[in-house]
């Protein structure tokens, strides 16, 4: 039996943890103590698509953890780089998957392990309803592949595609995972930012342009700014991104980032519009959209921790008005 | 004595109402009923750069209104249609000074009146501290020109100008005062779209450049293009609004826009960005910035009334992610 460690549960880590759990034997390393003891104690429970409910082991602890067949890495972008700090020696003879939205996350597990890194982008969906409790919503593919700079050996993630179907999860393995990494990380900029700034979920707006003022323009010339960055990078994209946003649009579910600005929590913007931006500077073309949008997410950020003279803490008293 | 309306008693109408009563017969159309009878029974106080008390007329009826001499428009830009319906019969053998952000404000004036329209940018500044009593902050003055359309004489505009001076305010009158719109148009739309999708306000993140990511980066190109739209329109500007950037990052003080959007009323940002964005589609000239802006807080103020699954309405009880 192969040993499996799940590093983060939210709602897709516990989706990975809870399937792998009935084929493997699965360790979640997670940050709450609270959380670890839950899932000890109780186990994990999938509802939704799926129903069972599973045993697992859970710490908070690394030295607890041995060392695994295969990892995989299914916390925020945002908390790669401390979690890998923590567990990249106990994950050194396994194959590494990197389960994170948007760019970059594979280097970031790169560089805290010895381990076959395999570049993945989930298209799967979930709601956590407890720390022992997942609802299993969109049950589309995870798509694995080589990460690149390391020449992980195709073999390897044919056998990590082949453990997680075993587990009724779905996955795929390809020769190439770019293709789909980037449709993904395309519409996902593209959505996350718009919703964070505007306040609107994943809605028809977003899809909306029949007015020059309509919101759907400027999520369709996000879409085709990204699509030139990464023809410039020489991806052919796996699916177009604006046809997943014609989709996402009629679903009104409010997509993580607006998730996160709501409650004043550092966002995936590094990974998202910022790492468009950022591949556009390295390749020469411009990316004037996911630059506005990546700096403007930054400014959202920074806007929680400066205190201004008429910030609204409770009630807004005086009734100021400027000329600007 | 001449005969002055002032339609709109926010901060800067209440500047201009209070200083003109010393020096004309001053009438102030308001909408509240309980502004107007506030008005009329304690006159309206003056602190600040100066201290004064007066006394004027003020009504939300508009067939109570007699002729005018000279009026000014000193409602938000978003209201000027609606006033403008109600007043624009008394304005007619009159003189009306737009004192509006932004572009467009002249020609829904012109629209509703025979009267002669000046162009009007006004770079002082107040706070009300309730329906009485307004504090003069920035003495700076206003600008005023004919309104090209109209070929309103410059006479008209130079008297207009006389009788502010003549009130305590500072006013200039230009043979065009475009440079100097044109000039705070720039500014202004570029700091109030990126301070409303932010929630900064003029902070010295507005100023700053040196990382990739900073705002600074943003809020520069924005006045970039801005100014390019101005020089397609043959429109010299006055000020450089990079400057007048830099001078307000350092106020700290909330943009009228970041005002609206924490109150959730609607913007002006049809006056500004969008003002800015359709003269480059008229120009031929392109305006990627500025339309997106535009379009963000089109979607921001359609996010109020649009209700999705998850909108925190009191607290949030399921810890809900998705996978985008």
């Amino acid at each position: 039996m192969k040993r499996v460690c799940i590093v983060g549960c939210g709602a897709i880590g516990s989706l990975y943890a809870a399937h792998l759990a009935r084929v493997a034997e699965v360790w979640a390393f997670v940050r709450r103590e609270d959380h670890a003891r839950a899932l000890n104690a109780e186990g994990l429970r999938v509802t939704g698509k799926h129903n069972f409910q599973v045993s697992l082991k859970a710490t908070t602890r690394p030295d607890e953890l041995p060392q695994f067949d295969v990892g995989i890495v299914a916390t925020k972008a945002t908390q790669v780089e401390d979690c890998m700090a923590m567990v990249g020696s106990r994950l050194e003879r396994g194959a590494i998957i990197s389960a994170q939205n948007g760019l970059g996350s594979e280097e970031i597990i790169a560089a805290h392990t010895r381990g076959q890194v395999i570049r993945g982008t989930t298209f799967m969906s979930g709601t956590k309803h407890g720390d022992t409790h997942v609802q299993y919503e969109l049950d589309t593919a995870t798509w694995i592949g080589p990460f690149e700079p390391r020449h992980t050996p195709y073999a390897l993630v044919k056998e990590a595609a082949d453990l997680i179907n075993a587990s009724g999860l779905k996955a795929e393995a390809l020769q190439d995972a770019r293709p789909a990494q980037w449709s993904k990380l395309i519409f996902n900029a593209s959505v996350n930012g718009v919703s964070a700034l505007t306040g609107l979920p994943h809605s028809p707006h977003f899809a909306d342009e029949s007015q020059f003022s309509d919101v759907g323009h400027l999520l369709h010339e996000l879409i085709n700014e990204g699509k030139r960055v990464a023809a410039a990078a020489g991806v052919e994209l796996q699916e177009d991104p604006w046809e997943m946003n014609k989709i996402g649009s009629m679903t009104n579910h409010p997509p993580s980032m607006l998730y996160d600005v709501r409650r004043q929590l550092l966002t995936e913007v590094d990974f998202l519009s910022g790492a468009i931006a950022h591949e556009a500077q390295r390749l020469g073309v411009p990316a004037p959209l996911h630059t506005a949008l990546y700096r403007l997410i930054k400014g959202k950020e920074a806007s929680w921790t400066f205190e201004d003279e008429n910030k609204p803490v409770a009630q807004q008293k005086a009734t100021g008005e400027s000329n600007t």
